[in-house]
């Protein structure tokens, strides 16, 4: 078998074969096939596409180039979550203690960000102690005994992917359904999940910009998850606005612990119900929605919700008087409020350029390795459709930096005030199954 | 600049700019663009093509990367000619005469073949003393002296597209029309040309299959010349059966001097004939095709032709005798012919796969320094719409070989015997101008 020929016949726009796609997986990984074949293959990907076949053996192929995670010791079904990305996008740490509550065990392995504010991981890490650096013995025998635990991920995780993305990074080949289908989906089969709820965004503050791609997307990845025997449900919820008003991380943690404790914004708390609740489902507790959400519903209300998140904290070595106190999360030196100029409604905000303000203030890292200041970020007083008058209060900034122009500038200008009230978009616009 | 934004906006179907376009061109050059992002482009232009402006400053972007032959020392308009190359194609040794005995003069450039069979260069150095490795000054001094000398390629004409050309050989990038038609121009233009007569070949002997694709390698190639001020001509030839009898190199200028001694058959003479009158138009010595064509029959029948082929092997060192006694030309050991199984007509001969038994025989080389045995080839006894009769000889393989069993199995089936006659196609099938 020759790269040449891989390329040329998926140019013509020939459905590869599973030998062919292993053959190219294998050759970069050994080096036998030099990265300019490699990304003349992607951009002809690019172009031609992938069937369902092809993107699921991809997947596969992917997950098959480094090290699998093997959940067998843990008891039940094993559902994992995945999100898109999105600004303010806090839900894994609300569904973890809601799904836990219902009996269903999370192995949650989550990354670091690289953006504009941390990932699940950096965003615990603003609890004083909370280690996620579990060894495999402590992850297992936690999700066993408390039905939860996080972890970061391993470097060993679809090193094939690593290496595609990085290519596909400095080739713009990187916005292609089949490619970032089978990215995402490789990393949580090897991170050993059974069944997978996947959050793709869709507007201005997601990857997909528009509704067509997200269902694509959304549908792209249900059929790896039907092909590869793991059970998928994608959700397609709005990220044209932050979700809830908080954007960062301690803040995003205080937010979280508000929805837990039923004190949530409305997007906020009704996107993390429905994941959670799906979630459950695929874990076999309920048979229908309404009852999943309702029971966790229930959960928030007795007070339930907010204790196992406690729990979770503890576990994992951190102080757990953050909860009934979040002042004792990371604090920003300076809080400066942003006033309108105008009356009105309003009527957009910039997703995308919140997140940019808040990486600004140091809430987001630019490169793999930079710090990440856990008190920084943006707080959301005004949201799209609210009513806003002449001089006050549409956002606050919250940073340690001494030079805040170039957020204040920028978090300014997301903010699109109008004489009109506009209704908001719908939280979720489909469910894919 | 960025590469990156390069591939995106190519990708994406918009036309680079020509700061973009040389931005590339001297990053491969310079190597700050690595190879990986060069192919992603490549594929990128393969699938969404280049505009005639991108085609011209691809060709200029080239031809600036290297060496250019300043011919402004010849006296009169420089005319060039160029084959995307066939089985059988002798074309250029019959037109140097000619061109140059109508007071063109020839400034010629070939390279050496890689393929079936030899290049002109090749060709030219079956004779016994042939050189072509003149000084600049020597080449200059005879084309103004005798209108014509003949040189091999230097290694400094047009690096950038030797660097893409081997880039596009292992990605998969080769058959695209702009890419095809920009390299070939700045080949020539590099080497001084004025004006272009291009010999687009199409049948199953040549690159381009079919008729669509030659005719818009052909316009590209004229829109090309329009637009660097480079007045070109392109006829589209017929190669769905090697062009006159005789394929190797040795034998191939044996036939040459056939057609200028004016015994040549007809496709060969009449592809020469009409290339040499558009050589001689473009050089200002004729203002219609009727003058030129018939002023070149006349300058066979007088002898005047095959005078000036004398010439040319004399003073680039060669044996003028190889013109009365071409018996002198190199011999091979073996002359194996082949023999009809069926009584009819020739109905087609694959002219690729006399060219890969060419090869076979010793007549060509695969890669780039393998030695060519000048006395192999294969002489085609019958042409396209003869008729045959059983056990009547077809062709005749021609080799130093000891074994020929493969060329002569693949030669054979080369050939495809009928009951009907079949009238050959079209030597010429359109002149675009």
């Amino acid at each position: 078998m020759r790269a040449y020929d891989v390329i040329l016949r998926k140019r013509n726009g020939f459905e590869l074969s599973e030998e062919e796609i292993n053959f190219f997986i294998n050759g970069i990984m050994d080096n036998s096939i030099p990265d300019y074949q490699a990304s003349a293959l992607l951009m002809a990907i690019y172009f031609k596409g992938l069937s369902k076949k092809e993107t699921a053996q991809l997947t596969m192929a992917m997950v098959n180039s480094g090290e699998v995670l093997d959940l067998s010791s843990i008891n039940g079904v094993k559902v994992d979550k995945h999100s898109t990305g999105g600004v303010g996008d806090k839900i894994s740490l609300i569904v973890i203690p809601l799904v836990a509550s219902a009996g269903i065990p999370v192995a949650k392995i989550s990354g670091r960000g690289l953006g504009h504010t941390g990932g699940t991981i950096d965003k615990l890490e603003s609890i004083s102690g909370f280690r996620t650096d579990l060894s495999t013995e402590t992850f297992f025998n936690n999700v066993n005994k408390y039905k939860m635990a996080i972890a970061g991920q391993t470097d060993n995780i679809t090193p094939a992917d690593k290496k595609l993305y990085s290519l596909r990074d400095v080739t713009a080949t990187v916005d292609s359904i089949p490619l970032i289908a089978s990215s995402i989906m490789s990393k949580k089969i090897a991170s050993g999940a059974d069944s997978i709820v996947l959050d793709v965004k869709v507007g201005s503050g997601a990857f997909m910009k528009n509704m067509t791609e997200a269902i694509e997307l959304a549908e792209t990845m249900v059929d790896i998850g039907r092909a590869l025997n793991k059970k998928t449900i994608a959700i397609v919820s709005d990220m044209n606005q932050p979700l809830g008003h908080e954007v960062g991380n301690a803040n995003e943690v205080k937010e979280a612990i508000d929805v837990l404790k039923g004190n949530g914004a409305e997007d906020e708390t009704y996107v993390a119900l429905t994941i959670a609740s799906y979630m459950t489902i695929l874990g076999g507790a309920f048979n229908t929605f309404e009852k999943a959400y309702s029971y966790l519903e229930e959960v928030i209300k007795s007070g339930e919700a907010v204790e196992y998140f406690r729990r979770l904290v503890s576990i994992q070595g951190g102080d757990p008087n953050i909860i009934d106190n979040p002042d004792l999360l990371p604090q920003a030196k300076n809080h400066i409020e942003i006033k309108s100029e105008e009356e009105g409604y309003v009527y957009s905000i910039n997703a995308e350029n919140i997140g940019v303000a808040a990486m600004l203030l140091g809430a987001g890292r630019r490169k793999k390795n930079d710090p990440i200041d856990h008190a920084a970020g943006i707080t959301l007083i005004k949201k799209v459709g609210q009513k806003v008058a002449k001089g006050e209060t549409i956002c606050i900034l919250h940073t340690n930096m001494s030079k805040w122009d170039e957020a204040y500038k920028v978090a300014k200008s997301s903010f699109e005030i109008g004489e009109a009230k506009k209704t908001s978009s719908p939280y979720i616009h489909k469910i894919i199954q």
